[in-house]
């Protein structure tokens, strides 16, 4: 469905090997050849500084509910939107603690904030969680989340699998194993101080096959 | 699912014969013998109301977007909704022609408002619709639609899922085949007149059964 999108918009997809080929690189490369100009998923920015704005609308949306916004959690994969998100709360809502969600062997930023450092995961790990595995926090993302976030989420496949089920039944929204990690959070993995209070979850994709969105829907809860 | 939702909810479900049996009578009897409160689906002053804000939240989002609303559709059954939502436009979008979206054999209001008169669908027709199936406009909102509306779009159980599995994939949103005879309707039934200008399109429920969502999924396009 992704590649199909992509297409429909005109542009031309190349895929690439995650273990053996960088796609910063080769995105690089395309742009220098034909003078394109290359927007960053993550580190750059005015993406963060954009998508910093649902951190925004989640600080309003909240406050016209006369709710506290206790905590967030968001899913993080290069750190692209929970670092936009840190920057905005901090200044609109500087109370809510902010935590990342990531799946099962993809949990480089729950390690870095633990070790207080850039951690890498191991390669060779699958996830179904496709659209948020990046190897490590990016090099602008890290300094923000490392500054301001209060620690990390890990939830299995299974946990991603349930909460799409879930959002499906109650939300009535259609999610990606990626977009549904920060609700498996905080159905499955929720930080301790963060029970019984009011907790924001980002969710952050819909992109997926009908086939698998079946396949997901048919396995026991 | 939807018994299971009203009963999680604490209530007590009563089903029926749609061919033999009056819903509304039913739940008269059953309000008198208890002394409840009986809260009617369509034909009551406050719901009407009530639902009519829809109307009102749509024009108020077009307007943000700079957009004219040349036209509306929406799912109907006993008409509460769209009556509110006429009424709600006739102040703030009188320009706005607002349509209803039936399923074939179910199409009562597009009927009524050809022949100028209420008009009863012949009974023992099935459709996937079961959330907008009524015999008839409701004796409240059928005035109200009779002044404000342009006319009814008609669309086959079909043209509801396609419209289902359209909303899956580029609105991320589910609905139940109920919910999306308006989508139907703009894609598939669109007024001869609303072709080329601005169609507004009320989506209505999402409560459909895992398993159904997978057939539609698993249904070719």
């Amino acid at each position: 469905m992704k590649i199909e999108g992509v297409e429909a918009d005109g542009a031309e997809v190349r895929l690439y090997n995650r273990e053996t080929e960088n796609r910063e690189h080769i995105a690089a490369q395309i742009a220098e050849r034909r003078g394109a100009v290359l927007v960053p998923s993550f580190d750059d920015p005015d993406i963060i500084a954009g998508q910093g704005t649902c951190g925004l609308e989640f600080a309003d949306q909240v406050k016209a509910r006369g709710e506290p916004l206790d905590h967030l959690i968001c899913c993080t994969g290069g750190g692209g939107l929970i670092s936009g998100i840190c920057l905005a709360l901090s200044s609109v809502s500087p109370d809510t603690k902010i935590w990342t969600a990531e799946p099962e062997g993809h949990e480089d930023w729950e390690k870095s904030l633990k070790a207080g450092e850039v951690q890498t995961n191991a390669p060779g790990i699958r996830s179904v969680c496709d659209a948020i595995l990046t190897p490590k926090p990016g090099e602008l993302t890290w300094p923000i989340g490392k500054k301001y976030l209060s620690g990390g989420c890990v939830v299995s496949d299974q946990h991603a699998y349930e909460a799409m089920r879930l959002a499906f039944r109650y939300l009535k929204v259609v999610l990606e194993p990626g977009g549904a990690v920060a609700l498996a959070s905080a159905l499955f993995r929720l930080p301790e101080e963060a029970k019984g209070q009011t907790v924001g979850v980002v969710l952050t994709g819909g992109n997926v096959d009908a086939s698998m969105f079946q396949d997901v829907l048919a396995r026991a809860v």
